[in-house]
């Protein structure tokens, strides 16, 4: 029986595998691209270009509008078929004064940063009694009278996690917070930082932010992890804990940024699109490296090395460098608004935001038929470690709004143990680049993009695949 | 031969220190405090105690003066003799603003931290172009043209050691370097940090400040390295490249902490001394963890078990929490000049201040005949993992005024491996100390304050042990 088993599998998935779901050239090229980038790639000099020369990229910044014309000009040297621009407006917020410090006895400085979109406090800051809740819930259950006029603190940390999964839980505490605090009087909040850093960074992101305006929020920032202890522990101490709070963003004027976006035009299926995207804005701390300039580095390296062959894939491979990300996937939204109807022509899509960690393991959300194929590409990618994961995929951030409206989409699964040690901080910086790790990045993207947009089964872009 | 070696050895050193330089009674004393230590003790409550409800304690500031206030209370707590204070009177220097911007095409904030008594920039701070040099000595060679009305960037980068020895050569850098970029006429000075880290933190320290108000300093800042690495990159892009640097600290009037002293009363030579110390003040961007409330708790954890024996050792053991350490000892400089002239009457000293990593070697600057005493001590701490070292040592920065003196010193010299991660940065928060190493160090600090103040032979301070 054992040994039938085996018979069938080899027959129904390895041999034909190997055999039936690409040509034997197909998949020397993308064995050949494959080692060639775990040589050495110029992906560590791309993301060592952006984030060295145009720095920052917070949406509606200066350095937003040098991002876009860096990826513009860089993409227009790099021999697409097609480079263009796609309009992204939105608000802007920007970061002012932010300083927290307890008062009394016990009189010190606590490293804070302000969240995205945070209203101010009055000038000069405020002074308000700190009242502690182990989690978002715990402020949700707690009464108005606990919470008036005080400045909530939420003190609950995200746990480490390969894949990322322990963000979704830790961040609601981020989004909501904010809204929770503000709904039962309190005079502001501040949470330990979404991170699981050992160091005495904060960690800036996105409060749960309507963009027709309509919020109720409270003036929210994040605490560094020690910070967030040692409030703890002074909290604990069991005498009224009081903070000064000064936090002194500005909302500006609405801005134009920009979706960047290149194809090079498939030779037998040109109206077909694989993309393979990253998103070019960052947070204001720093140059937004891990987040998410290796993700530009990678898809851009990735589309080089597809534009050096002399065969073109049978499908466009289209590079999206999408705008306004952090500020709530506003770059991926305009795109999909104008790009929706034709999502039955988007193949398949990716998005490289998870840093720069070794890619494990490639999930996908595609059509039963096209699971072969998936299983095909995966197999490619076994030498660099990768295996064959779910048969559902999230995209990364910025596919969200095309998969909402059943475009196919794959994750290469990043190894993001260490990414929440750096996210969203000032210490995102070029340092904490592992060049070894972005090369097999590369190298596993070649492999995806280069058969999938060879692939002989369609993904089931359409209805069929609305989640 | 061989043999015979071996047996003169073991009658020369080993016999005869087990039997012969401290009572069997002395050691299994030393043994029970060293082993009970081992497995717990009160240090980690203590630096806990101090950082949390303390915080920073730069010298001069309000939490100078409740970090003394804290130590008196704590001592006087714990049935020492006799607990006083000695004033330390200094200039103060308090941190302002301080921003780092490039300008231009990669316009982008910088991470710096002023370095301690640096002079202001005139208020709005100072726009100038940069001009890099790899170390000191090339600042040093350097013409006036070079460097005139220019932002000097010294990018010398501190390697990692056990010992601690790379920071001498770095730290000149620091101390120099604003002196040196003075004297050529520069605008100000940033040097990348003096520090390990691969993290983004900026390390503050002192100038070379002269006390006499002598001073011909420029504005001195410290980048974190990640930051000294971004703008060595845009400089090697091969453009100019100016730096808008703003730096406001203030000089202040004059100050008077104090050193907070503690006596165990010897049992038969009260009048020799045998100092442990630590210091009590910190830089102003933490609580000062690992410098040095973790040696502030070493020593007093020491000391306190220490009163927990029924017999007292035969000499007097001196805690001493030195104020003013980080801004040139200036605490260990007034208790020198207080004390001074009864060096011969201060056994031995030594200081802990340099982390909480563990002790791995015992040095001794002792008269010759003291040597076998050391060597009988050191023989107590191997089963902490601890071996005899140098036949000379340092005794801990703020040994150094009675050192000169002729004071007999000893290091327990500890890894430092990660120090000069985290020293003078914000980042040193409790979150950074190991307890269980916490705990070793307290048994071999237990081992030598026991032994040391029961020491059969003197250790030769006076005149002959001058440098």
């Amino acid at each position: 029986m054992r040994f039938l088993g085996l018979l069938v599998w080899v027959l129904s998935a390895g041999f034909a595998v190997q055999a039936s779901v690409f040509t034997q050239s197909q998949l020397e090229t993308a064995r050949e691209l494959r080692d060639a980038a775990m040589q050495e790639t110029g992906a560590f000099e791309i993301v060592k270009d952006l984030t060295t020369r145009v720095g920052p990229r917070m949406p509606g910044s200066e350095g937003d509008a040098r991002g876009v014309a860096w990826a513009k000009d860089a993409l227009e040297a790099m021999n697409f078929d097609r480079v263009w621009l796609e309009p992204v407006t939105f608000p802007t917020w920007t970061r002012g004064v932010e300083t927290a410090r307890v008062l009394g006895d016990s009189s010190q400085p606590l490293v804070v940063t302000t969240l995205g979109y945070s209203p101010a406090t009055p000038a000069g800051g405020i002074e308000a009694q700190v009242v502690m809740f182990d989690n978002l819930a715990a402020l949700e259950a707690a009464s108005a009278d606990e919470v008036r006029g005080k400045i909530v603190f939420i003190r609950n940390e995200m746990e480490r996690s390969k894949d990322g999964s322990t963000y979704g839980p830790a961040v609601s505490a981020r989004s909501m917070g904010p809204v929770v605090a503000a709904e039962k009087g309190a005079a502001a909040i501040v949470i330990r930082s979404i991170s699981t850093s050992e160091h005495r960074f904060a960690h800036t992101g996105m409060v749960r932010y309507n963009w027709d305006g309509d919020n109720n929020l409270v003036p929210a920032a994040a605490l560094a992890n020690a910070d967030a202890n040692q409030l703890e522990r002074l909290v604990n101490l069991g005498e009224p804990v009081y903070l000064h709070l000064d936090l002194q963003p500005r909302y500006g004027d609405m801005y134009t940024s920009h979706n960047v976006i290149a194809d090079i035009k498939g030779s037998e299926k040109p109206e077909e699109v694989v993309i393979i995207s990253a998103h070019l804005d960052s947070w204001d701390l720093s140059p937004g490296v891990l987040d998410d300039g290796v993700g530009v580095a990678i898809v851009m390296e990735t589309a080089k090395r597809l534009l050096g062959l002399e065969e073109r894939p049978k499908r466009t491979v289209r590079v999206i460098l999408f705008a306004a990300e952090e500020i709530g996937l506003l770059g991926a939204r305009a795109y999909a608004e104008k790009h929706g109807e034709q999502v039955a022509q988007h193949f398949v899509g990716s998005e490289s935001d998870f840093g720069a960690g070794r890619v494990y393991q490639l999930n996908a959300r595609v059509q039963d038929d096209a699971w072969p194929v998936i299983a095909a590409i995966a197999e490619e990618m076994k030498p660099l470690g990768v295996e064959l994961g779910e048969r559902d995929a999230r995209g990364g951030p910025d596919m969200l709004p095309m998969r909402s409206l059943g475009m196919s989409v794959v994750d290469l699964a990043q190894d993001g143990t260490y990414y929440f040690d750096y996210h969203h901080t000032m210490n995102d910086t070029l340092d904490q680049v592992d060049r070894t790790d972005l090369n097999q990045n590369v190298a596993a993207w070649l492999v995806f993009t280069w058969l999938a947009a060879n692939s002989p089964v369609d993904f089931g872009s359409g209805a069929n695949l609305i989640p």
